[in-house]
């Protein structure tokens, strides 16, 4: 397709200078610009494959911002009316793309949700909300660590990552999170998925537990790396102790804080059986994942796993792509003692995986305080939004229930009437609304076993993880806007109603 | 360490402003801030313990710009007068460090080389000139990037990398090194080792040769994830066609432009016979690590092995922490057609692990000529450190001969006369030079078969290395002054001739 569009004219400079939009009051710039370009491709003036003018130009010769045209653009390409080329612009799509279509907008609409599945409104729980990152003082930041005249910056670091940074994480979680460590416990690496490689190379093949429903992307990573999962009964408690005592597994990867997807906080005794069940064997380990831990509601702040742990039995993982951003990544992975020796053994060799530039922004981004703000901030804008979502589920009660609220970015939904899970997404997508299964975050023993094959068989697991477990959905709300919630949850309510 | 020094007093405020040095021409300043603060020191004027200014602070009371204030800690750190701890600043160290000092510092500098090994000239085959780096443009930019308002920057990314840097790169590659692969094929990784560790997940175990002495960065990261490795013999061609064939290797790691450490440039006859294996056999890869091709300062350029794969049996790798800074983690892997489809079954649920920050500038540097140009500067810059050092070490010719030159940053030295390696490595050392052991870079049958109990049997190992092979030492000079290359040389002839 890029290749191809490489030939393609481009919007002519007089076409732009014509280009000229009689901006009203009544409706915002933004608006008025995607319907007099849209207007322009549905009567065909703008022919399949031209190349817009880029959101610069076009903001500069209409005397708008920039991010106004960037909306507009945006608009245009989510439903189809625009391409968009990594490194290359904006083109319009071609007739094909957009069916037979006549000038009566709703008819297009109606056939590219057939065909593009572009959903009124996603309730993703994976998204993140990036409209409030603090981007001015990330930019200055970014500027002052670079002319800092740091030339030390661009010279390879400290292999675990640099001093600065571990020491900002070590106070932050004393602070925030109750984790007592030392910088030398601590490793910066580039994502979860990353620190898991480097753990497994400590640890060497392992039998793990998981809960189930879990987070799945911790599940390919243990498998691929060859590791066998034994998925572990859950109550309302999370993982059960019994059930991890019988599985034969010698290490177990828990979410204490907020399990995902469930909700589930650990109560402190649940806390104390896995303890002890990871002291009664040599080289037991406890993975705490503390994924969104920043993000509660209602109560106290829930300690973490780690900071009851006496014996060193403890893996602490966080990351900052959920609190910060996904493009930022960093995570870190915390050592009991124990592990230390070997670390610096097996995987000293390896130069760290994060730029020391990103190290001494997100440093000085925690030291400073930002960070803290920044959640706070957060927990501010989400706690909005989830409240939200919950008014506007209302209707519901009695015959749905809502549980794991008041806590991270996204709830669930389960039928107090048996209905089906998969009745559920059907009835929720015929209405243009997203929402996902609680099966699809399953793990089961049997695809365990079969992981190798996974993708040839997606079809038949599908629908056997369907069987399993049915009217629970998982709905996010984090990258939503306030309006888009509540048109979501209207329409979804009158969905699961009729 | 870091922690006591929290009570240490810092330079008061009067005493900073009593320090006035009283500037005369004959040295350059740093050398007389250097050498007043030391004299401070020995005199006992400034005690251990003490936190100096800032060398921002420092610069504005002098009246001198900050790198030269930097310039003039660095040396009293490299002398062990000053400690830097990270974040907190520079401080006098304590007494016991400097031993039992006397003014006189001629004494003090012989007790340091006992202790400390600070080298008069270390040449180091791992440095990289980074005086050289373009830093106001990389700033420039940096910001540019932040500032376009490309707010989608702080979203999740492909996981293969950016499209913008895997066309920049493909287009860099088809250039510069006949590669020729579309983007779909690059994958963007953090380092040469995270991009070695998804290709196992792709691969699985397998028994992989290496040459010896090769690489052992890639060595380890091979053993570490649990592969056999095969060190397989090398002629003056590189790695032996027909001892491959017969080592049960199913994968090759070869560096065939300019084999680490030796700097054999493979001939394009044992190229075909490397290619033809991989032909042979179901599943049979070459590993190409491209490492430094890029600076060659005699004759064509080396085009290279994947540019003659016509049966997509080659997995290229390339970095650009060699030729941009280590601190630029972005290394890229270029898979052959037959195994996209296996990456994007096992491994594309890993997201990419460089920042789109990152990934962005890199891509305007290549896009914008910049990496060229830089790459065309440093050629010129190690070919006249390459230049001084041969011209330097001239009076060895007849009893030594140097081989690996006219490529790379660094050459190698080998006697003629039978002189061990180790007894060359302790004639420079005793002289305060650090050179290298070739066989620091071997790897033995035996220690790939026990390479997890590696550095239990450290000792041992050291010593059988050193019997293998003797009378070559390596010689990197990428990070040092022409001065020091030229002193350290004087110094290394002198002892080797001694």
């Amino acid at each position: 397709m890029v290749r191809e569009g490489a030939m393609a004219p481009s919007m002519k400079e007089e076409n732009m200078r014509e280009l000229t939009i009689p901006f009203h009051e009544t409706a915002p710039l933004y608006e008025q610009i995607y319907e007099y370009i849209k207007a322009q491709i549905l009567e065909e003036k703008l022919l399949a494959g031209t190349r817009l003018p880029s959101t610069r130009k076009l903001a500069e010769h209409l005397g708008v911002s920039r991010s106004t045209t960037q909306l507009a653009y945006d608009q245009l390409v989510a439903e189809g009316y625009l391409q968009s080329e990594p490194c290359r612009g904006y083109f319009v799509s071609k007739l094909e793309t957009l069916f037979h279509m006549e000038t009566k907008s709703g008819q297009i609409q109606k056939q590219k949700i057939e065909k593009k599945e572009p959903w009124l409104v996603d309730f993703s729980p994976r998204g993140i909300d990036l409209e409030r990152f603090p981007y001015a003082l990330w930019r200055r930041l970014s500027r002052e660590s670079l002319n800092d005249d740091n030339r030390e910056l661009f010279s390879t670091g400290e292999h675990k990552g640099d001093e600065c940074l571990r020491q900002a994480v070590c106070t932050y979680l004393y602070g925030a999170r109750g984790v007592f460590c030392r910088p030398e416990q601590l490793i910066i690496g580039a994502g979860n998925e990353y620190l898991l490689m480097l753990l497994h190379q400590l640890l060497g093949n392992q039998i793990i537990a998981m809960e189930t429903p879990t987070y799945r992307q911790a599940f390919l990573t243990f498998k691929r790396l060859g590791n066998q999962v034994i998925p572990v009964e859950m109550d309302e408690n999370g993982m059960k102790a019994e059930a991890l005592a019988h599985s034969g597994a010698g290490m177990a990867y828990v979410m204490p804080s907020h399990q995902f997807p469930m909700g589930i906080v650990m109560p402190i005794r649940r806390r104390m059986e896995l303890l002890a069940w990871a002291a009664e064997a040599e080289g037991r380990y406890l993975i705490e994942d503390d994924y969104d831990s920043e993000f509660r509601y209602k109560g106290k702040p829930i300690p973490s796993l780690q900071s009851a742990d006496v014996k060193g039995r403890v893996i602490y993982l966080g990351t900052f792509s959920r609190a910060v951003a996904p493009a930022i990544r960093v995570s870190y992975m915390m050592l009991p003692e124990s592990l230390l020796a070997r670390y610096e053994k097996n995987c000293s060799f390896y130069a760290s995986t994060v730029s020391r530039i990103d190290q001494r922004i997100l440093a000085r981004f925690i030291d400073e305080g930002h960070y803290e703000r920044h959640l706070n901030r957060m927990r501010g804008v989400y706690k909005a939004k989830h409240d939200a979502l919950l008014a506007a589920l209302s209707p519901l009660s009695g015959k749905y229930v809502i549980c794991g609220a008041y806590a991270g970015i996204h709830i669930l939904l389960e039928s107090r009437q048996g209905q089906r899970e998969q009745d559920m997404v059907q009835a929720a997508e015929a209405a243009g609304i997203r929402v996902y299964g609680l099966s699809e975050f399953a793990i089961e023993k049997e695809e365990t076993d079969r992981a190798e094959k996974k993708t040839e068989t997606e079809e038949n697991k599908e629908e056997e993880k369907t069987k399993m477990r049915s009217g629970t959905i998982l709905l996010g709300y984090a990258n939503l806007k306030r309006e888009e919630i509540e048109q979501g949850a209207r329409l979804l309510v009158a969905a699961l109603l009729a």
